[in-house]
């Protein structure tokens, strides 16, 4: 089945995309140009995000902070590699009140600096380590074209930052928050991720290295949907963030830090969604179930009302659709906004003290005795997140594939593109040689080790690195 | 008693405020000229805001969205009066990327153009309305002094901005948003304020009217704590926010808007704290309860443990004070950092199977048997918050002065300032001859009728309006 206002994915995978976004009222475009509005359905998703994140960065032992959005140039310049890397896409504040400003500031594209600022008047002795801070912010990186979600010159995200007395436990940290989120897009957003590091060219400006996690659409593009990074000491070398250490002597704090954005709802709708529109799992979805009594009849809105009751006493987020539109409408308008469960309160159905139960995943409808409706719709909103992880992992596995040669990556990309794993040389022009195929990217390498067998997919020289390759949006 | 850290309030109570923030490590100044870091326990404060506010907002049928934090100059301009009020407080983004935009965008000040230029694009029927729309963000007002919570130029806050079909409804929501902060304030911070009108001078750019919670701090001086805006049609008639009404007619919306800040952590410690540091109350500060072992002992830090399990369980937040300082060390950071209850566990008292409890707001010290640990110190919370309510009150009550001529308003505001009840012909040049006095302003316009007895206390012509006076900050 079709509905009009979607593009089916088969047809337009990205006209899809948009269509789902404003069918289900998500973000619309606004009189800014690269920047989108969060309507209040697209906001709901993100204050899930957060609060399930939130809890899981304090878990483990993170506060949340704010430091200022401006960040003077001189300031941002002190780590050569960042600024090589920011300074393209950054925005700048020029003039304050009626005056053009001696300096300029940078709008944050990420707020590595002034952390690092924070630090180094704030540590002094390891017993002031380690901080483990995070900040929920909007940042602006200057990006030329915009989709809802995935890129927009404004969005929002959390950046945590943290400095240690030790590269041991700051290395600890990096793929502890890499768990995190992997924990995070498993269990809460049903999206089965991959996880590894990122090579030297595609790696964050100024880290070590950086973690990262990646997720596969439907589509079988890759999304990189959250990053971890290491520092080691180059930001507290370049920012001066020096401590006396146990042994009584000065050294430089190992740093990390750590992001994930608004784009995780990109990440979940190309991931679930379908040609009817937004499919959400119960977990993330700011209201999992819809109760629709069918006619406006006291009755029936009085059991709706039980219903809803009893739902929220088990912590279930329910809400009754007291609308005066049509059945038909309101089915129509809770599945476009992939509410997870939908329930049907009919007069025919309640004279068999029944109602109907659809899952919005696989659009079953199950009759229901009234007495059991709550088990039932918990037990569905279990079930319904467990398939769509299961689904979402089949997709994933289905689209992974192993090449030896371009040829074999060439024939995946151009018609069933997924994840490749190939083995590769280490060599920036091999990575080079690898875009020119429908700019495929490595995601991220597995396994490094001294292969005697295993030959570069490019150049079929000596491997050093398998490799996830995709396509990435 | 005296913390060394901290200035005396009756010595210099301006350097107090700053000396109990430092003390606190509530916020600190960052290497960003007039904007300051919240570190860890002043954000902390924040969220507990935001928390409370928010589930308040939602509960009226607000909803949280994001609007783009540029805003493009010409977009700023419909509505003239908002320009003039906000553009010498402007700061401006006129780079992007490499390139020199061709218009300039305003880091928002506040939001009322994007929202309105989202409505004029949203709402095409009264079925649309009310749009009831909130959302948390930081904003930019360049000022040239800044104090930590109180003035600074990018603050964090929350903006509500709603259109709806008729006048009285948009009027009532003016007031229902005031009556929600004026119970916050009451309720959660226990700070008592007096709400009423602001005058044409001091009201907001672009408004119909302003209403305005006033608080008054323990020097006297006034704090303006939140204020709710009526704009009528001036916005949607500016940005053509046109709708069907139910008579089948065109009509404008009608809009109002609604905002707190950080600074209501300014009001909370200058309401509140003493020469000991900060004080907050229960309902709102992040750690409830420190347990401390006087020693660290195996058997102390277990009854410390199931102290702090048991106040859980009934939703109290509490922690133990694990660290290797010395017991005196650790109650001083307690009562600088403002936890309401502290409870001391030593050997001596567990022989007689008692602790030590020791409230902050008024250091009385209390033996409690074991056994009643956790009654006591959820009637001590309950007590504290209403006491600290009740010696708020009195401070506004003492210092709530009538008077009936200048001289009378000088003798006060230079020797007890406070708020001033006196009647006023409405005229602004009487209003600015009250400025000559201490730069007392008119605070809140609390009555208006015809008097026919009461005389302008600056003008001694019938008065128009009892009007409420103060110092601000």
């Amino acid at each position: 089945m079709k509905n009009d206002e979607i593009t089916l994915r088969s047809e337009d995978f990205a006209k899809w995309y948009t269509d789902v976004v404003s069918a289900a009222k998500l973000s619309s475009y606004s009189s800014v140009k690269g920047c989108t509005v969060l309507e209040p359905n697209g906001y709901a998703i993100w204050e899930r995000m957060q609060s399930i994140l939130d809890s899981m960065f304090k878990k483990s032992g993170h506060q949340n902070v704010y430091m200022p959005v401006l960040i003077p140039e001189n300031l941002l310049k002190k780590e050569g590699e960042l600024i090589n890397g920011f300074a393209p896409e950054c925005a700048w504040i020029t003039e304050g009140g009626k005056n053009t400003l001696e300096e300029r500031y940078a709008f944050r594209p990420t707020s590595e600096t002034l952390f690092s600022d924070y630090y180094s008047k704030n540590v002094k002795t390891y017993r002031d380590l380690p901080k483990l801070y995070n900040q929920w912010c909007n940042v602006i990186r200057w990006e030329k074209e915009t989709r809802p979600f995935l890129r927009s010159r404004e969005f929002l995200w959390q950046e945590g930052h943290t400095a240690h007395s030790t590269s041991e436990e700051a290395e600890a940290e990096t793929h502890r928050m890499l768990d995190t989120y992997k924990e995070f897009f498993e269990k809460y957003l049903a999206i089965p991720v991959i996880t590894g590091k990122k090579t030297e060219k595609e790696k964050f400006a100024g880290a070590e290295y950086t973690l990262t996690i990646e997720a596969l659409m439907q589509n079988g593009v890759s999304l990189q949907s959250a990053t971890s990074h290491y520092f080691g000491q180059k930001f507290s070398r370049a920012y001066n963030i020096k401590f006396v250490n146990k042994d009584n002597e000065f050294d430089y704090a190992y740093q990390t830090s750590w992001g994930s954005s608004t784009r995780m709802i990109g990440a979940l709708i190309m991931a679930h969604s379908d040609d009817r529109g937004l499919v959400l799992p119960p977990k993330i979805a700011p209201k999992q179930v819809v109760i629709i009594p069918v006619k406006n009849d006291e009755k029936l809105i009085s059991i709706c009302e039980h219903i809803s009751e009893s739902l929220e006493s088990k912590g279930i987020i329910s809400y009754i659709d007291y609308s005066d539109k049509s059945a038909g409408y309101k089915f129509a308008e809770a599945e476009v906004n992939g509410i997870p469960i939908r329930i049907e309160v009919g007069l025919r159905d309640l004279e068999r003290n029944e109602i109907t139960l659809v899952r919005r995943d696989n659009l079953e409808k199950q009759t229901i005795n009234l007495n059991d409706v709550i088990n039932a719709v918990m037990q569905q909103l279990d079930k319904m997140q467990e398939d769509m992880y299961n689904k979402a992992l089949n997709n994933l596995n289905e689209k992974t594939y192993n090449a030896k040669n371009l040829d074999e990556v060439k024939e995946i990309m151009e018609n069933h593109p997924g994840f490749v794993n190939a083995y590769w040389c280490g060599n920036e022009e091999c990575e080079l040689k690898m875009k020119e195929i429908k700019g495929t990217k490595s995601r991220c390498i597995i396994e490094s080790e001294d292969y005697e067998e295993e030959k570069c997919v490019v150049c079929n020289k000596k491997a050093k690195h398998k490799v996830v390759w995709g396509i990435q949006y």
